[in-house]
This record gives C-alpha cells, structure tokens and sequence, in this order.
C-alpha cells in the first residue's frame, strides 16, 4: 500500500479525501518540472481565503523562486534538498506582533469593501485595540503563527487538490531565514517552509512506504 | 456581492477555490438540519489525513453532540449559537506537553504499519526524544496548538467542499471547557472549535456580506 494506492472505504472516499491519500511529505522532488501558474494562483488564491481569528490575516507569504537565495536558504534548512530542487518555494510569515495600525487597517478594509460602518464592528475593534496591543508580543506572535498554520494547511490541501507535490517543514532556522529574507524589517517571524513541486517518485525513500495515521478511535472521542 | 456568490476570475477558478468563496464564519445555524454520517466520517477522514509536524498528530478532536453538554460550552463561549444550533460540535484537543510515552507510541506505530524498522528513522526518534519530553510544557504545547491548527483548517476545508457550514471559533474559556470535557485528565487542552452545520440564512447578519480579504499584493511578495 503506497501513498499513491491507499485505498478509501466507500464511506469516505470523494475527490477531497482521495487527494489527501495521495499527497505526503515529498522527500525528492524533481528540479526539471514547473508548477504552472494557473495552479500556483489556484494554491495562493484558496490560502488568501482561508479564514483566520477576527479576519486579521496576521502572516504573509513569499513564494521564492531566486535560485542563490534558495541555496541560502537550504543551507539552513538541514540542506533539504526540497528547498531547491522544488518549483517555487512559499515562505509562511506571521506577524510579529498585533499593533494598532495593523488591527485598524484590517478593520477599515472591512468597512471600505462592505461599504458602511457598523456599531458592533467597531465595538469589536475596540475591544482588540484595547486587548492586543497591550499583550506580550511573544503571545501575540504565536496567537499569529496558529493563523498562519491555518493558511499553510490551506496551500498544502489546494496543492493536493491540483496534484501538485508539497512538503511542510519547520526544520529550519528561523531567525536566519528571517534574516535571509529581510523579514524583521517588515515586523515579520518565519514560521513554515512550503516547496511546491513534483515528486521525483525513482529518488524518494517515502514515496512508497504506507502513510500512517493513528486509528479514528485513537483520534475522535464521541460525546453523545 | 455575496459570501454565496463572490465571482472567481478564470485564472483561479475550480471547485475547491469556489467552495471556499462560498464558506464562511456561519453565525446562525439551522437546528433542525443534520451534517449526514457520510459526510462527517468524510470531513473527520480529511482531517485524519493531515499531516503533523514528525507525524505525531499531537491532537484529538471531539465529536459533541450532547445537548446539555453543548449548553455548559454554549455559556463559555460568548453564549455564540452555532455551539448548540450546529448538527455536530468539534472540539480541537492539543496535547499539553510531547512525553517520552507519546512519542515512542507514534514511532512504533510506524514500524508496526510499516513493517521494519529504519535506522535513519530510530535516529529521528532518539533525536526529537532528547529534545521535545525536556523542554518546557508551555513550548511544547504551543508546538501542538500549531498542529491542531493544520487539523482544524483541513477540517473547515473539507466541510466546505462538502458543503457543510462550519464556524471556526477562538472565542471561548478554554480552561472551562477542558473542565465540562474533562480533559486535563486527558493531557489535551482545547484549542479551537468547530460547529459544523447548515446556515439560516434567514437569521444570519454576515451571510449576504462580502468576504474581505487583503487583496494578493499585501499578501503575496514574490522574491525572483
């Protein structure tokens, strides 16, 4: 049973689930095969709707494609060769903190795309201008960061879904890809490595080997 | 322009982008529609598939659908509705802390589905067991939230390509609700819920608002 072969129960099996079988963590991938650009905007498109906690969207994503940044950037990824040999490399980004120009400028966008103010908007504004500003930037950036897990896992079914191979991965130093990428400057944390690209199915050691998942009932607790 | 009828530009649009245009933060339920067997187990199977930083799936997800329990969570958490009008309540459990135990429980499930055991592999496990079991809870946990995280946005993803309503929500008192779920005892902490349901659009303030998004030039940096 490969990753390529899990077979789905008639229960579950719909595109959605037979996708998820068919993706994993892709150990090699192939440096000659692009991801089209229909198929990145398709990925990039489904993470910019992805919801996050009070629709502040708290990360960004780079998608790097600069070849002498990405050697960089593999030789503090525990020389990954995925970094490289991937098309197109999406960085996840949390903001740093949550400050009053960043909640208020989600907050006017919201008012400028719908058009009017609402009274219950803006009481909720304030109660976050009065909350998460004042809070620790650590807790606020991982606040952040479980957001920016939300966008990530997004990316990673959306590439699925268009047979696209990916591999998320947080071994990596962060700080100095923060640094690579000039990220503190634009109050910004590294969070997630996401090459997209196509599996190299003759050099990957994973490729064939059974996903494994623990058992539903070590997994879901029913309360009835 | 609506959450149901947000248009997708030829560029970006098929099926999962669409159905994601059309998801969103449902803030009335209707009690009296059923999320099917079919689709739940389907939804549950998706988020199953996630993968997790190593593979250990540091979370479980709880399937309430008590009604009294519902109404003790309803009361810590902002008295919000969709908690006791959504056909199936999920409950997004971390583990509190990686131990020495969970680790080796996931590690050797590998070998067992898989048949051998891989040097490189007993080395990875040497290697997260001299390092996630010493370091502090709270690190560890937040490591973990992470991971609950990709489950959840999975989750919210597949219910939408289901066309299930769903409503991720932050807004609760965690600590009361590991009490009314007992899951101290448990080692998991909650982290995030997710009522899953069919909207009332007819009660529903945000169903016939756009969704605002910060457009893709605030939140795509291409580094070529």
């Amino acid at each position: 049973m490969s990753n390529a072969q899990n077979p789905a129960s008639s229960l579950v099996s719909n595109d959605l689930v037979t996708r998820l079988q068919w993706r994993y963590a892709t150990k090699k991938m192939d440096p000659s095969r692009e991801v089209s650009d229909e198929k990145l905007e398709r990925i990039l498109e489904a993470t910019r709707l992805a919801p996050t906690s009070s629709g502040l969207q708290p990360y960004e994503i780079l998608v790097v494609t600069n070849k002498e940044i990405r050697e960089k950037i593999k030789a503090i990824a525990w020389n990954q060769g995925q970094v490289t040999d991937c098309s197109k490399l999406l960085v996840f980004a949390a903001w740093d903190n949550y400050t009053t120009e960043r909640i208020n400028t989600m907050f006017d966008l919201v008012n400028d795309v719908r058009g009017f103010t609402n009274e219950g908007w803006e009481n909720y504004r304030q109660m976050l201008l009065n909350t998460y500003p004042q809070r620790d930037a650590q807790v606020n950036f991982e606040h952040a960061a479980r957001q920016a897990y939300i966008g990530l896992s997004v990316a990673l079914v959306a590439a699925a879904y268009e047979e696209v191979d990916s591999t998320p991965m947080e071994g990596f130093d962060a700080a100095a890809l923060d640094e690579i990428l000039n990220l503190k400057a634009r109050g910004l944390r590294s969070v997630a490595l996401l090459p997209l690209g196509y599996r190299d199915a003759s050099g990957d050691w994973l490729v064939n080997l059974p996903k494994v998942r623990r058992a539903r009932e070590a997994f879901v607790t029913e309360v009835e």
